[in-house]
């Protein structure tokens, strides 16, 4: 049955041009299910589509709803009425080769919150009321609070850079990057039995914020002595790359081991020079990571139940209506990990 | 018990430096056992000894012997004598931690046969006999022709490069660079099971031999429409990069499916620009392959039995004492492939 | 668009009850194309159908038509029509959590040609036409045999026992039982690269058969000494119980190596007594196979390019108005391995 | 240099005869290290010899010092001296196939301590010295209680059947049998990122104690109703089986999902009974698990940093005089769990 229901959005048209406006949301409410939002995180790529219009390569061609980091309470005529539920922005086919194959990430139809990666975009949840299919809806429990469920997607994102590196029981591990990514990818490498984590960022609160997100030791790439990390041709058995930063891959392959695995979280822009022939010859293994598919669902149980604790990264909770100030914020490095909006 | 030996061998003593000489070698019985050489290929390493003094940023500091893919008969006093055998020209330690874990390739004290990489020197096969352990002996059937069987050791690094993959059983291959590893590789993705099989090459000839060794098809990656391999996000499950062309590299990104895997056995000198973005949102999985460990048995077994056929790329048989021309025809990619040399 | 066909089919209706019987197909024409079917294979649970109303627990519930290793030619009004083509018996939901995670073999609402699983039951192949979903039509080339064709079913779930073991390259595999199944797999096992193959079964023409197909060697279980393969903790990497005898799946863990694989294919009924304190010290991983997804593609294609020759294996091809003649032969084991049914 | 020793030990020599013993020892001070052992943990397999005279067919040929599970202080001349150390038992030789594979647990010439599976038999641990190679000795933080760290060797235990099922991380995990190995497994899953863990005891307060060491919930294989976990082909992604109870192997081939891992640990005595069928149709992996390799090292680093805290486990440390009624206490698992002998 179709429904119909105008509400408040913060829209992004352009590079700069973020605003309040009205949205007006038709949708089928036998296929999909009313959600009330929350609290939503600001996320990296929000932030490019404020600064730039899109991340990457990306440009927004017409006005679209930013944000794909929320939770909600659900709005039915049923017994959900009410349920407390994270949203996954995921909405794979289910029918091309890759959602049967259990890789609905690389889904050839996707239709992600709050992208502009298909014309026309799909609106993202930064606004007081998505319609999303059933199975996106992750109930979860009621006593849990909204600033820690709110870390549900960037949690999946770091839990899905842990399954493409496999099993990390008893393994010593780097995380170059210690920002919101960073950061959870620590303490989900602590939740998966990483035996050693060493952290590395250029900023010391982010190192300090490491320590206490659970890695054992942490590190200044621009002026400590990583000399220790590269003898014997490696240290690590797994290194997660999460700054984007050219300068740590590259490095990440001598502190990696021979045979060891390096998966690369945060997107470098650009083309990234790289030692191939060192690479090749210590037989590393490369692995990219996007998104996430199951993993959605144990970021929602560990944030639930505390093997994850978010909150140390969590900057400030600002109402919607001051979308602006709160990209602006977000965008400083120096001042801001994780911003969120509140639409209560 | 201390033996000794004097016989001619190919020395390298620098860039454009190769000569006969005399060699006397000292060897002990009990741990070692003497093979006369009887054929020798010549290597892409070994050109790069010749033509600039070591391959990458190796240098031979010292005369060196050259060669690594030799065959010969056991001189021994016991029942082995005049028993054909394969070379392996690996000797780990057998005691570091990557010896005790199956990865002797990666062990931190290798004495690989004609490297540089360690000082002093290892001397290698191009000489008339060589004392290497019994382990390093891997006999073959006295049929099995020389032409064929001094293709053991590179057909161990393209059986390497097929095991760092994983199972290639259906699976749609890429293999670019259709020179003697990248040929070999064709045939041995044959004898892996791979469903297709597709080669790119810039030169018509290798083309023409890449199908000849099994491929299905092939194409020319500076001219050659690939858009069919480009669509719904790349058509192969797997690509081989065994050309070490930059260029190859990064079109390797665009036509490998998502969580497709990338073996790299090229080795492409200095800094490789790559979009690892592109790589990363695919979830690619890139992995170096370095020499061999067990492959060497296998690429024995298959040559003896007649799995692989190589003579398609032995393009010349040269004694020894012509060595500078045999490193000269080699280094001629529009005459040669594969040259030997004959230690007769 | 509904359409309707009458044709004569193979019915079972019980133990000892199989007869041809005239059949009224009605089928949605715009989901499911119809194929004229040509060969079928006799499969060894057509045979139980045949003897005891089903196979292992399994009994008709009501007449249901035997067959699910056929192949025939499309009929249709478009461009397809008179495609040969190769009939995957698989009909899997494509929306439970095995058929999205590329585990459709376990679908939970699996439709598979000529099964009792379900009820009401699935007819079969072994009939003048059958309507199948377009993906489970895999054309081949025109020019390839009926003879060698039918076999893809068969093949396909040989191949999934090697995809259940992983690579396959340099290993040391025992295939145990020598059957139609058993000698796909070792044929299929040298298609994967195994270094050495040995292949076991009681009877002698089957030890023959098995090297025809490709097994190095071949031993009596009831009569050789097997201690060389018993030696050292066991001497295969990888074996292949194709037998269903229960004391095959028990010596198998004696010659199988530590941390070896065992893979079950052929079914025991019953309750299977194993030294399960012997399997657990060598910490062997024993895994079951049950039959196929994409490997279906791949047979065809192996068949096809001769990669295959399942042709050893043909006892007889009856016409299928003989069909109980065609059980009688197929289930005397002494007389036969493959009875095919032609459909002309 | 030879160097001698002597000292009470605790020996067995046949079923019910235990007593202390003087023993001299003689080793090898440039080989080995001298450790004063502090405590040590009684485990089945001690119980075993001392209720049979040997665990499985093992029985003693000749007196031996019982105990692999122990802990102490190296007693050096050098600044080693006075170090705490927990004892890995296990002294592979290194140089035999599975040594050089990694997996040296499976080792061809193993001297574990206090094993009678060689003979002459391995003495053991429950004694005032051991003499072990450096390697054996992994230190730990001096402030670690003995209490906690004696639990290193059955915690290795547990991890290596962990890795034995690959990554857990979001899996949901089945432990049937929660005695010390079982307990032991259900933290080290936990530790692991297992999402839900499932503990399975016929007695209720080992029921209890799988909650407290990290089960979410757990149930009484004689009495509840599984049907639960049976539905939909089953529920659990892993099962671990530590009981060596033979209907709990049988019962988790119900409960684990289609292409499941079921990991045994725990040893059902002579021939089981399993319906491989059923298990053969569901694709589920079995696989051994058998003591440990580096895991041993991981036990020690996460008892000595309270990732796993064993002490709910530990019924009673008792002096090792009284090391017959230790055994006696330890047999009777209505009473005792983890039972200690102090060497103080």
């Amino acid at each position: 049955m179709q429904k119909e229901i105008t509400f408040k959005a913060c829209y992004v048209k352009g590079a700069g041009d973020v605003s309040i406006e009205e949205k007006t949301l038709t949708y089928n409410s036998s296929e999909e299910v009313l959600v009330k939002v929350t609290r939503g995180g600001v996320c990296g790529s929000d932030i490019h589509y404020y600064l730039h219009g899109g991340p990457g390569d990306i440009r927004v061609q017409h006005p679209m709803v930013l944000g794909h980091e929320v939770i909600g309470v659900m709005i039915t005529d049923d017994e959900r009425n009410g349920t407390k539920v994270a949203i996954n922005p995921s909405r794979p086919c289910n029918e091309c080769e890759f959602c049967l194959n259990g890789q609905s990430n690389q889904c050839l139809n996707m239709r992600f919150l709050g992208s502009a990666m298909v014309v026309p975009h799909v609106d993202g949840g930064f606004c007081q009321y998505v319609a999303v299919r059933p199975e996106q809806c992750i109930p979860y429990d009621s006593q849990a609070a909204d600033d820690v469920m709110a870390f549900s997607e960037p949690l999946a994102v770091a839990i899905n850079a842990i399954n493409r590196a496999g099993s990390l029981l008893g393994k010593k591990v780097l995380v170059t990057g210690a920002g919101p990514i960073g950061s959870l990818l620590i303490a989900a490498c602590r939740a998966a039995g990483a035996s050693e984590i060493v952290a590395s960022d250029l900023v010391v609160r982010n190192r300090e914020l490491a320590e206490q997100m659970g890695a054992d030791s942490s590190f200044d790439p621009s002026g400590d002595d990583l000399s220790c990390y590269c003898a014997a041709k490696g240290y690590f058995d797994v290194s997660f790359e999460a700054s984007g930063a050219i300068p740590a891959v590259q490095k990440n392959i001598e502190m990696t081991r021979p045979r060891g695995t390096m998966v690369l979280v945060g997107m470098p822009g650009g083309m990234v020079e790289l030692p191939l022939t060192r690479f090749l010859v210590k037989e590393i293994c490369l692995v990219g990571s996007f998104r996430f598919t199951d993993e959605y669902i144990t970021a929602v149980r560990w944030l639930e139940n505390g093997t994850v604790d978010p909150r140390p990264l969590l900057t400030r909770v600002m109402p919607y209506t001051e979308i602006v100030e709160a990209l602006e914020l977000a965008a400083d490095k120096t001042k801001a990990l994780k911003v969120q909006l509140s639409f209560g």
